[in-house]
């Protein structure tokens, strides 16, 4: 504990902002390894609710949590020819253990499959022991050797991979919307993030797949940030790592899979995307702390106000987690500027005027508006404030996200809207040579294919080629 | 699946039975990776549940979670000399990622002190930023050339790291009873498992330590086994990563520090002690299945039966965790087969005879003894089952606990008493030498000393060399 060191850049500065934001506010701090954070307590207190929601929809809809090996031997990792190439850059390997040197390099995971589809193999034989649909949480690996920015681009990050089998292409298809749904709710509802969810483009679907479906956020820079993705294997993998079963008809099949993760980044872009100027804005459902009382007192009335306070904190139900910042050393002003930096959601703040009237002063971090309540049903008052600061803040980024993304006809429009920072929504023809040229012209790539845009996409010209359309997709520059 | 494929030794012969049970039950599987398993969803239920009962009870206690780098620079782990000493054998070694080689070696984190202090160093400045109590759940490698057992002694396993540091010696000691009674607790109320506490002896203190203490438990080979533990690390890692503060007077001191730990090695000690000749037998708290019921029937009796068997189902809470066994393709005899190997706590039978009188026949799986009942309150007679049952079994395995212990005078009675594969109590000077050549000429080691015997010791003499004892100490040939 020292003199408050607040941020000294605006907002609009994002990035020096970010990296301040983050690490200032006592969230994340580096470490002594180039390219991976720490996750401090009311950092990790973010991923534990993630985890614990996600958690509990993946086992309402029957998914199971297993464990699998960190270190995976090169022959497996080397098994799916595209899988191999396409992580093959970022993989870390051990190759000696003490003083000994390994016959065989083992891969620190960047993804699980290989590991998982050789377990998989062996468990299943028969269409009775489909679907098997297996979840882990744990972290990976993958040493990108681009600029590293905490939580949106590190070489270690935590997340979610399920992997699960399917006897049919329509059993594995049908948990696409299952699995995108449960992502989407937990973004809303806990993280109050917007976002887009659509197909990925041939070109920037993952390394194996068929194909590729993702949630997509902007952030302040109107760069784009991919969120949780799903991913339709087909039969590449069961092919790979022989996952055949007899079916129904005795006959010998290749299993339908599936793989989906949520990552440590969608933290980063909801810190990115609530945050403001004094610091962050944590959404109440995942904040640590969600109610900070600070006493405001001299001498004389020092006691009355710390009474007041301390009959308050008990008050609060226990289901609202709550402190009483009543540390003797730091001012009020001190004290409100370090809770807003660190965004906890509600400052009660108690004087002698407050506790004579027996009313408390209420300021909402998000909008920095104060309100004077009276003492009466305060857990009610409490929860209602909560709740409609969740509310707004989601209308809020939901807002800048449709603002941000501008429908364009032509490809000067296009040009025109990435230049301003913005999310280009055109009609493309489907080949790669166009999106390969849009990307190479205007550095916007392809983010996704958005699901509620295609109705009459057959209509529309390509926005580059103006040949027939088959979709329509945002580009955007992005991370 | 396939033919039942059952246990085919009993389990007298420990080591093979231990093993076929793991993997047959399909609670364990091997993987590619030696030494390292892959922990199935009914295997990993019970990590779930130990991690979920502990985690809350840290929390209550002010314990935070965080997350650290899995990988550690070779500069940090070198910085305190014995616990380099004693891990450097078993390290794992990143050198090289993707095609290009690194500046420096990173270690796969056997155990975090490293990293964690390296931190701890930097956010440490004032007796007000103490006592930081962190907690982080993660795998650790370590890369033991011994055979490897699954859960017992595998080189990848799963734990909670604590690591906390304080203003004062009293306050970091007054940590460990707290800590040791929550997982004690832990193993008693969800594992049935009951262990010996006591203090390490200096040889077998952890690397870095100043003190440690252990929970031991008594395999079925006689062997013991040790589970979680506790170490007061006193100034050892403050000095070696400078964790100083400015005291309440404005000294500048070390901080004290503890680190403790609970693994997955408690899940084989829990298995291997609760098994019996048919297969596992999972205490009920942490199976994910509490009770299956297995109908009974021919063509004739089908529809009755299935019907009520699947009312029985509906009628039992969400609560009790239950499946109702209806494929068609295995024979009753086959599926109890199946669920006993897999120690399913309750097994309701279900024929034309309990449909007609509205009864139920439940065997359970710790005694094997059947029960009919009436079919009224039935959530109660179950609950009170599942409840008796983890009191018998714990009862048990405390039985067999102490039966082992045989209370030594004489060396002679000691040998005697190892040769018989159980425990020897003695009275120890405290000597290394004496310690050791215990050990040489019995294969027995110092498990620990246990905090309930010590009384009186001084009026004691040296089961091995006759001078004055200081300590009670427990011998075995441990894993």
């Amino acid at each position: 504990m020292a003199q408050f060191d607040g941020i000294n850049v605006k907002k609009s500065e994002f990035s020096e902002w970010y990296t301040q934001a983050l690490i200032k506010s006592e969230f994340f701090d580096y470490s002594s390894v180039s390219g991976c954070i720490v996750f401090r307590p009311d950092g990790y207190f973010i991923w534990e609710s993630i985890q614990k929601f996600t958690d509990l929809a993946f086992k309402n809809d029957g998914i199971r949590n297993a464990y699998f090996p960190l270190l995976i031997p090169e022959k497996l990792f080397e098994k799916e020819k595209e899988h191999v190439e396409g992580f093959n850059p970022e993989v870390a390997w051990v190759m000696q253990v003490g003083n000994s040197k390994l016959d065989e390099r083992l891969a620190i995971r960047p993804t699980s499959e290989t590991i998982i589809y050789d377990s998989v193999s062996k468990w299943v034989k028969s269409w009775r022991d489909l679907p098997l649909r297996l979840n882990q949480w744990c972290s990976v690996i993958r040493w990108e050797f681009k600029h590293p920015t905490p939580l949106l681009r590190t070489r270690e990050f935590l997340w979610n991979e399920g992997h699960t089998a399917f006897a049919t292409r329509e059993e594995a298809n049908s948990e696409r919307e299952r699995i995108l749904q449960i992502y989407s709710a937990v973004l809303k509802d806990y993280l109050a993030l917007p976002g887009i969810s659509g197909q990925k483009t041939e070109s920037e679907k993952f390394a194996g797949a068929e194909s590729s479906y993702s949630i997509e956020f902007i952030m302040p820079d109107g760069k784009m940030i991919q969120g949780p993705d799903f991913h339709n294997d087909g039969q590449n993998f069961a092919k790979a790592f022989d996952i055949k079963f007899f079916d129904k008809d005795g006959k010998n099949q290749y299993a339908y899979q599936n793989t989906f993760a949520i990552t440590t980044r969608v933290i980063g872009a909801m810190l990115a995307i609530h945050g403001d100027d004094r610091g962050l804005v944590i959404p109440p459902k995942v904040s640590r702390i969600q109610i900070v009382i600070v006493p405001i007192y001299n001498n004389e009335s020092k006691d009355e106000v710390l009474s007041y306070s301390t009959r308050i904190c008990n008050e609060i139900n226990k289901d609202l987690r709550v402190l009483l910042d009543d540390i003797d050393i730091y001012s009020p002003g001190n004290k409100f500027n370090r809770h807003e930096l660190r965004g906890v959601p509600l400052r009660i703040e108690i004087g002698i005027k407050e506790s004579r009237e027996n009313t408390l002063t209420v300021a909402r971090r998000d909008t920095m508006k104060k309100e004077k309540i009276e003492n009466k049903d305060i857990n009610d008052q409490l929860s209602r404030m909560l709740y409609q600061m969740h509310e707004d803040m989601y209308k809020k980024a939901k807002d800048v996200l449709n603002n941000a993304i501008s429908i364009v006809n032509t490809y000067d429009e296009l040009k025109k809207v990435i230049l301003e920072a913005k999310i280009a929504q055109a009609a493309w023809c489907g080949s790669e040579k166009c999106e390969k040229k849009i990307k190479a012209e205007t550095l916007a790539k392809s983010t996704n294919m958005p699901f509620d845009v295609q109705q009459g996409v057959e209509k529309k010209k390509c926005v580059y080629c103006g040949n027939a359309a088959k979709h329509v997709v945002n580009f955007a520059k992005s991370y």
